[in-house]
């Protein structure tokens, strides 16, 4: 009890010493969340990308209109240097897509799509795909114990995301080793093709589709995601029914490479020119939706986070950049050739941070284990700042996949975090559009990210 | 910087504190948010209430249907006592609610409806309504200043929430005074009805409802809400075409005095019977929707909170009350009366908790002035338990309107605080259904509440 007085003497104290010490850095913030909140531009941005732009899937027509739209909605905004770095990136097209469960008693269409990176079925479009008997796989100690039995068959994944783990995405990185490398594990076990329960919590008619990667020198099977609605059907009738039939057919097929771009905006700073503060989402999409969640809110959220610094006059002491990354869902093209060719000589990244969670109302950012440690009072700062609009986690490691790429020496990798009940719930699928996203809620995404900025731009 | 090190020190020393002293406690919060995300037995409790009882404005059909339904499901629970208190409620009618703007160019139909204890237009629902010429009022001071142009006129208050405020609540508090007081002020000018904007920061087709009263001795006139998309538009055809009138017809009138009833569970302390903690929503709703939001998630809340307690085996020390109260809406008659009828002697009230503020993922809890002042350390220990679960936010004063009227000597008024963004999206409308909860939100909400309980059950 003791030691529990001595924190709360010490967080009055500790409170008063920051609102002392920042007041003025509180009232500029204070601007930016009113700035955000009233004019919703990150909004405006974010609904043009989705339906003006719309999907955007890594070499695809709509990825290169929405490289196009980034370049000359930054352009606009009398950034120091907007420019597009020339991407390689993979790409892949989804095609016909259908999955029937058949049975003596009867026929029923499952929503189905291919995974990303799936092969297609025999003969593609026009063949007639594959049929096989189902066997449902629960977790991966299922799989080993029925190894025996998969020879031949397709493999019906099955796993639910956790739903007592609290953040959502733990619970996907959890149950996501079905969706990411099940295929190749049932075919090294002989099966046919697999299907994969959607990577949600939500109980729908969505499919989700998402990444997969075929292990090398593994014979390469069709891979499917089923909609959570059917997954749940499916496993109840295999029980009665364990003789029914699936017939799937998938045309998805790899296109070869293709041009993109990361779109690059430059904002030179008063002091510190050659050190770069990078904010960061990434611009392609999954093709079923247009992208909002995933990742148009972390690309209206960077936009709209230098936006608000630049527009409310302030002068950077370091560079700042934003960087909208290509084909972050399929193999990180973008963010490896980026940070593959570095800034040139004498010129490092010090702080990068990254949106890709989603629009959720803010709860805080993760943050290098570095500062946990030997800078434990920016994080106090920090909370004393932007608690009271909502940020009050202050995380250990984990930034966005793209950021995670730059490896210069010192540099803090940190990512926005917003509240991840309902990022899984649109994540992948035809349901990701403007209307999951609060504008609200996005705008305090938007301010909450441009407040970071400042707070390290001014302590860097 | 000195002081910042210091209270990073002191959080460590803290939190390793309140870890120590409280893992027990932790491990059976952990197994109350599983149960809870793992069931979802509010969820499915709240589904109840709106898709088979729905709207339950006091006094109406649906309240006596959900008193009946909140005893006969809390009867089941084996608590000790479940019983219904009566009450005497104020009982009115929305009839037939119109608006229309007419000019000489056009006639276009308005999206509105009455506001709660709104009196009809002449003739009520058989009448001709009322028809005149509309004048914009911006704000309290627009009004002062057109005070002389008020008489014979439809008054238009049309000042939206301020989207400047973070808590939504907050603005919803500031815009208020047009929809509560607004008749009356309008009329003492002389006008012959008001037509108010919607509380709420969307803009949408749907009118928000909601109590207005009438001062004493000022003539009553109609009053009814218009969407905020037709309070935009009218704004703007009102700058050009001054002379347009509206013709509104409301049909609305109040009945009189009708029965309701709270709905009480007990469940018996093991060591301070005599001490009842109370954790409680509003069993009432307005009538345009099923009343998920204001205030089914409370309901589900209070029923799930305790029934996690028990069907996980917890002893109270204290007595737990769950109390659903009537008529909130319309005057807190329930409230009110369960405050004045009292505990009996030598009983009292030590902790009440309300939930009316929907369903949005946990921010925290509202907590007395005297526990900020006297008790901090209490706030420290709820903190190290509950911030992994997003309760972080720890405000002072502020419980839900029933449980304020509670004055037993000493009596801990507390409130739950859910993300506020949303909420008043869907409040007092015709969408606040089933399908604008989240289940995952609302039962992280019944776990948090059922922890705040249990902390407060061991620690008074």
């Amino acid at each position: 009890m003791i030691k529990n007085s001595f924190l709360i003497l010490a967080i009055t104290l500790g409170t008063s010493a920051v609102a002392q010490t920042t007041e003025p850095d509180s009232e500029f913030i204070k601007r930016m969340y009113q700035k955000a909140l009233g004019e919703q531009q990150g909004y405006s941005w974010l609904g043009n990308l989705c339906e003006e732009v719309g999907a955007r899937l890594a070499g695809s027509e709509g990825d290169a209109k929405a490289v196009k739209w980034a370049f000359e909605t930054l352009d606009t905004l009398g950034y120091d240097k907007v420019f597009r770095q020339q991407v390689d990136v993979r790409h892949w097209e989804r095609g016909t897509e259908t999955a029937e469960f058949i049975s003596k008693e009867e026929r029923r269409r499952l929503n189905i799509t291919a995974l990303g990176g799936s092969i297609s079925t025999p003969g593609g479009d026009n063949g007639d795909g594959l049929s096989g008997e189902v066997i449902e796989i629960k977790n991966r100690e299922d799989l080993y114990s029925k190894s025996s039995m998969l020879a031949g068959k397709i493999v019906f994944f099955n796993e639910p995301m956790d739903p007592w783990l609290i953040n959502t995405g733990s619970a996907y990185g959890k149950a996501g080793w079905q969706r990411w490398g099940g295929a190749s594990e049932a075919a090294k076990l002989g099966a046919m093709a697999v299907i994969v329960r959607s990577l949600t919590h939500r109980l729908d008619d969505f499919p989700h589709t998402g990444a997969m990667t075929y292990e090398e020198g593994v014979k390469k099977i069709p891979a499917a995601a089923i909609s959570t609605n059917d997954a749940e059907w499916l496993s109840k009738k295999l029980k009665t029914n364990p003789l029914g039939r699936v017939k799937l057919t998938l045309g998805s097929r790899d296109i070869g490479r293709k041009n993109s771009a990361n779109v690059i905006a430059e904002w030179t700073g008063s002091e510190r020119p050659d050190e770069i503060i990078l904010v960061g989402g990434h611009l392609d999409s999954w093709d079923l939706g247009t992208g909002a969640q995933d990742d148009g809110a972390g690309v209206a959220h960077a936009m709209h986070a230098v936006w608000l610094l630049k527009s409310l006059g302030y002068t950077p002491r370091h560079t700042i950049r934003i960087v909208l990354f290509a084909n972050e869902e399929f193999g990180l093209d973008g963010a490896k050739k980026y940070a593959k060719e570095g800034l040139g000589p004498n010129r490092k990244h010090v702080l990068c941070v990254e949106s890709d969670g989603g629009s959720g109302p803010p709860r805080g950012f993760s943050l290098p284990k570095i500062i946990h440690e030997k800078r434990p009072e920016l994080i106090v700062s920090l909370d004393g700042l932007l608690a009271r609009y909502g940020c009050r986690e202050w995380s250990q490691g984990g930034s966005g996949a793209d950021v995670s790429q730059i490896t210069d020496k010192g540099v803090l990798l940190c990512g926005y975090r917003g509240d991840s009940q309902r990022y899984f719930d649109y994540h992948h699928t035809a349901q990701d559009n403007i209307e999951s996203v609060h504008p609200r809620e996005l705008e305090l995404g938007s301010a909450s990210i441009a407040s970071f900025l400042y707070f390290f731009d001014q302590n860097l």
